[in-house]
């Protein structure tokens, strides 16, 4: 078992089976160093986490859908390249479904860079944009890409 | 003439003039091997294709329209580069102008995606995000942007 | 004082104080010779500047918005890796609090792309996407995330 996965297991966490490719997009595509992966959906124990933050599911809700997309660019890093050559997370995109008055964007994607923290310590410290949108693929509540440094491999 | 352009004639497509820089940015910023192309909207004719999805245009103008992006992006590249040097998708971001209950965001995106697998074949395969948008520059329907890794010129 | 810092002061332009980091994310993450910037909001005599455009706000408080995150991204890269190591603004993405039928999105992010023109010439002509979204954390008006590439340190 490698340090990264005695990290997971030491966490409890287990990763998702890595979301099968949809159309011509893949999950990840590496470049140079650095690992490009495909916005990801929150799935909890296989069920797509789906509302609007402001009209339903609350923060801590928001929170947790986060910490799934987070765990699926784990399972899709894991799958692609394995995790044990992620050197930093380099930028989580956050996309946060919300009504017009919720501004707690920044909590929301909490669950996913805290993840990153909790797993890699200070390589998984990252760049972050976090922002409302008004509906998200499959009415999704959070959708979470990023960007990745390798070690070579 | 060349395998891409001979690959654009094969599937009867036919590039957009580029659309000009507007203000004090451009429309592809070469760094190291990447190429990074700004949002392209949707030009089909000249026009451009303007509206949300949900609220009157359907699902294959949705798909049209992002095809269109796409094909703008291929024009971008091609003034800025040559398409020649494209040596992989890296990466697209799509933001679909979205009625809060439209969530096929992914099938709309899918019109560029496509198009970058048709014409690129495996290297055209590339991350990508899709997310829904309340509104967009000039009311366009769909904007896309990439990352694009160049081989040496 | 360095060439950037008078060109600075030239332009009558101060830089805020950084924003302190939030969470488990960094306003600035350097992975080889790129450096990702957070999601800068603006702040104007230390206070966000909020709301929605097309719902009170004009069009130039929009400008003044993006330029002050604009100023906030200067402000995180020189705190980061100094300002003169900034070879090129490659990237910024600007999101812009709007109603529905607000459609002048690319003259708001005028606002951060002409400050980048400003204070570094032609290596400050960026790619850019701009999009509106309808809510923005703590109720901001703008916010703008950049990809920059730098000179050797």
């Amino acid at each position: 078992m490698t340090m990264i996965h005695a990290r997971l297991a030491e966490l409890g966490l287990t990763l998702p089976q890595a979301a099968a490719p949809v159309a011509s997009y893949v999950p990840v595509v590496v470049a140079g160093d650095l690992a490009y992966v495909s916005g990801q959906l929150p799935f909890i124990g296989g069920q797509l986490v789906t509302g609007r933050l402001g009209e339903g599911p609350t923060l801590d809700r928001g929170i947790e859908a986060a910490h799934a997309c987070g765990l699926m660019i784990l399972a899709q890093l894991e799958a692609a390249v394995g995790l044990d050559r992620v050197a930093r997370i380099v930028k989580l995109g956050a996309f946060v479904c919300s009504a017009p008055d919720f501004t707690d964007q920044p909590k929301v994607a909490n669950g996913a860079s805290d993840l990153m923290f909790s797993v890699f310590g200070d390589a998984g410290r990252h760049a972050r944009s976090a922002v409302g949108v008004p509906t998200l693929p499959l009415g999704a509540l959070v959708e979470v890409d990023a960007i990745v440094a390798l070690s070579p491999g």
